[in-house]
This record gives structure tokens, sequence and C-alpha cells, in this order.
């Protein structure tokens, strides 16, 4: 695929937002160029935003339950999260529900969380110069930061089974909507996600209600995290990754 | 990634209408349940329709332009198109501009014709049920066969080295503008192009100048073939794929 790999050439004394529709798109991008931005609202990125802010000392994302079982196997004493249908497995802490993220719950802990979409994401992404994590709930925090660095950005949408999701596109264009002011260079992407935000900005549940995977997360009867996740600037913290943790980003 | 390809379940007696926003997202489609429309609007496919509407016998895409310069060798009396950065190449008989189908030119002829992106995007649907073109010029004449046929629908967006473009995703969302009333189950991609076309509808040329391919376009010099192509239902013909030939598919 190398020789069809995107160049990127940000505009002279300028940079580019870029944004990825799903992982299998990733090998495009040369992501050493980019700071990039992991996106995954429903709900891996949302949680992790909560429990950050929160003041979990790091959480660890595996795409396995197995995987997140070893480490209490290690001894740790860290928190284990994993559900399957939306349940949380026998033996595990508790699930992926944001409302599991709370200052009683996580100040102070290291979690493991089991996602799927959101771990082969960051995975993908482990060459950047830096990785982050976005949501709603930072949204503008996350801006702000953005706006500071003089770096390209690529907004990482986790998708569905490496399949494109709306809720995570709609995300990455509320990045690109407070980003297309300051001289960022936009891709086709970038500027489709951003007209996708204008139109279901103003209601985003209601917007959201009639996607696939929406049908699919209200079967599992988690509406109340849905609704919890599109909260926009509850959070200021940003989850950066640190080796395999998550930590909160030190902003100066 | 065949544990992760979504297996498609139309409503029960219904039908789907997906949109493959790429080729490098094909895999995660079962092609062979779906008619698949191609797409590459800037200009392979709308140059396609053009021909077969004006009496091209066949058309045959290839991605190369030495596979282009073998089928004079054969020593068929083809007509024989490529272009490399905007102009024909030398001993060619035209480029890709759809100036170039009028009936004096191709009517009974045959014409090999080069284009890479939608060559990708046919040699990877090759196991659908059916493979048809689309583009602006045949949007309500394809719309309506489609509408006719008891089958799902995947429009595949060429793309630009295999990733998002906007013109080819705005198309998608006109054909499914006139298929989402018909009790197609839409996915996200779907959902997302038809938004997408809903904002850029009334003037699809200006919508499309703020993208990156448009400014490729244009510094190419090819303003003129840009407001061809987007013009509505200017042709009926459905070209459809018939061994490595492209022709005219016969509607009752």
């Amino acid at each position: 695929m190398s020789e069809n790999t995107i160049t990127l050439t940000p505009p002279s004394g300028g940079r580019g937002a870029h944004v990825c529709l799903t992982p299998a798109l990733l090998p495009l991008f040369n992501v050493e160029d980019y700071i990039v931005v992991v996106i995954d609202i429903f709900r891996a990125t949302s949680s992790i935003c909560y429990g950050i802010e929160n003041g979990a000392e790091a959480i660890i994302p595996v795409s396995q339950v197995e995987e997140c079982a070893a480490y209490r196997e290690k001894g740790l004493d860290y928190l284990l999260a994993a559900e399957r249908d939306g349940s949380v497995v026998d033996g595990f802490d508790f699930g992926n529900s944001p409302f599991s993220y709370t200052k009683e719950k996580v100040a102070g802990k290291t979690i493991v969380l089991t996602t799927t979409n959101g771990t082969h994401a960051l995975h993908l992404s482990r060459s950047a110069k830096k990785i982050v994590i976005g949501s709603f709930l930072n949204l503008t925090a996350l801006s702000n930061w953005l706006n500071t660095q003089n770096e390209n950005v690529l907004l990482v949408c986790a998708g569905w089974k490496n399949n494109f999701n709306l809720e995570d596109t709609l995300f990455a264009g509320a990045v690109i909507e407070q980003l297309e002011d300051k001289g960022f260079l936009l891709d086709d992407a970038a500027l489709a996600a951003n007209d996708l935000f204008q139109v279901g900005k103003n209601d985003i549940n209601g917007y959201l209600k009639k996607t696939s995977h929406g049908e699919r997360l209200k079967k599992l009867g988690i509406e109340k995290d849905i609704e919890f996740c599109l909260q926009v600037d509850l959070t200021t913290a940003i989850p950066v990754l640190e080796g395999e943790k998550l930590v909160k980003l030190a902003v100066y």
C-alpha cells in the first residue's frame, strides 16, 4: 500500500487536520507525522476521559477479556473492567459504563479496560508523535490543546469492526469545528465530518438515534450511558498514552 | 479480517442500501450479496456513462497506460484513452475528458479507458451479483432501476488512492435520497452520505470547490470537465460489467 500512502503536505507555516474515518484506513496515513486523537464515543473513550478526570492514576486498554483477567493473576491492585453483551463479566469489578468511572470508584486506581475497537485504533496508531483520547466530554479542552501544538492532527475514528460509524465521525467534526479557523489544512474527511456535525449538533442524541449502532446499543439497555457520553465539556483532562498506560496529560 | 466482516442483515422482506466509502473498506462487505454501483465522479464513471449513452459498444477499464497500449498491439480497432497529468499520452486517441465521449467519436466503438481508482474499485467488486456504473449523469435512471431490483445495493466510492473523497460520497448520497423511502435499510455511511448530499445539493460544484481533490483537478485545467460531470440526469443508460467490458444494461 506504500505507493498509495498519502503524504501529508501541510501548507507552509501551517498544519494539517485530517480525519481517518476507520482504523482500516490508517495505513494510508504517515501516522508518525501526527498527534493522533483516538475516538470511540460509545463508550470507551468517553469512559476513559471521565475516569482520568476523576483521578484514576492510569487506564490500560486491552482488547480481550482474557488479557484483562491476566492482570489479576499478576497480583496487582488493579480494577478490571470487562463486559460482554452489556453485562459485567463474572469476576470483574465493573463494565464499560462511564458511570463506573466515578471519583469514589477510580481515584488513585489503575484500571484495565477491555475495549475492542478503541484498542485496535490505539494499537495501529502507536507510531504517532503522541496519542491522546477524545470524547464529547473533553471536547473544548482537547481542541484548545491541539490548537496550541505546532503539529498536524489526525482524528482516528475507532468505528465499528473497522467500518464507518456516525458517532465517532460526528465527534471528529466537532473538533474540526474548533480547529478550522486556526490555519489547519483540512482533508475531505475533515470537511465531511464538520458538515455532518453541523447537521447534528443541535440534537446530537436525536441525530444519532437513526443509526444502526444506536439501535444496537439501545438493545443493550444503555441509553443512559449514551446520554452521558454525549455531554459536551463535562471534563477538562486529556488522557495521553505513555507506554501501555493512558494517564493525565500535564498541560502547561 | 473475516471475523470482522459485516454480515448483511436486511430487514425481513426488505433490502439494505449500504455505502462503502473507499475501496479499502470493501473487504468488510460480503460483496456477493449485493448489486454494486461503482462511483468515480471525476471523471471515469461520468465519462463511461456518457460514452455508453452515446452508443459506444463497450468500454474496457484498465488501470495502467501499458495495459491500454497492449490493446493496440492486439490489432483490434479499439479507441484508446489514456492521460497523465491532464494531457493525452502520445499515441493515444484521447484522454479521460467526458467531452471525448461524444456520439461522433464513440458510436459503435469499443474504448479502452485507463482509470486507476475506478478500475481498482471494479476489480475488488468482481464477486458482486452485478456491477453497474453510476454518476450524476445517470442518477435517476440508475436509482429507478435499483428500486425495481429485489436486491441489496452497495454503493462503492472509488475515492482517491483508497482514501475518502467528497464528490463520490456526495453522489452516493444522491442515490440514497432516491432509495430511502423504498424500504431499504441504510447503514451509517449511507445516512452520512445522504446528509452530506442534502448540505451540498443546491450547489454541488460550489460545495466541492472547497475539497482538496477539487483543488488538484483545478490545477489540471479541467474545470469544464468538472462542471460537465456534475450535470444531473443528462443520460439514461446504465453501464453494466459483462466479463471485462462495460456495456449498456438492457432495461425491461
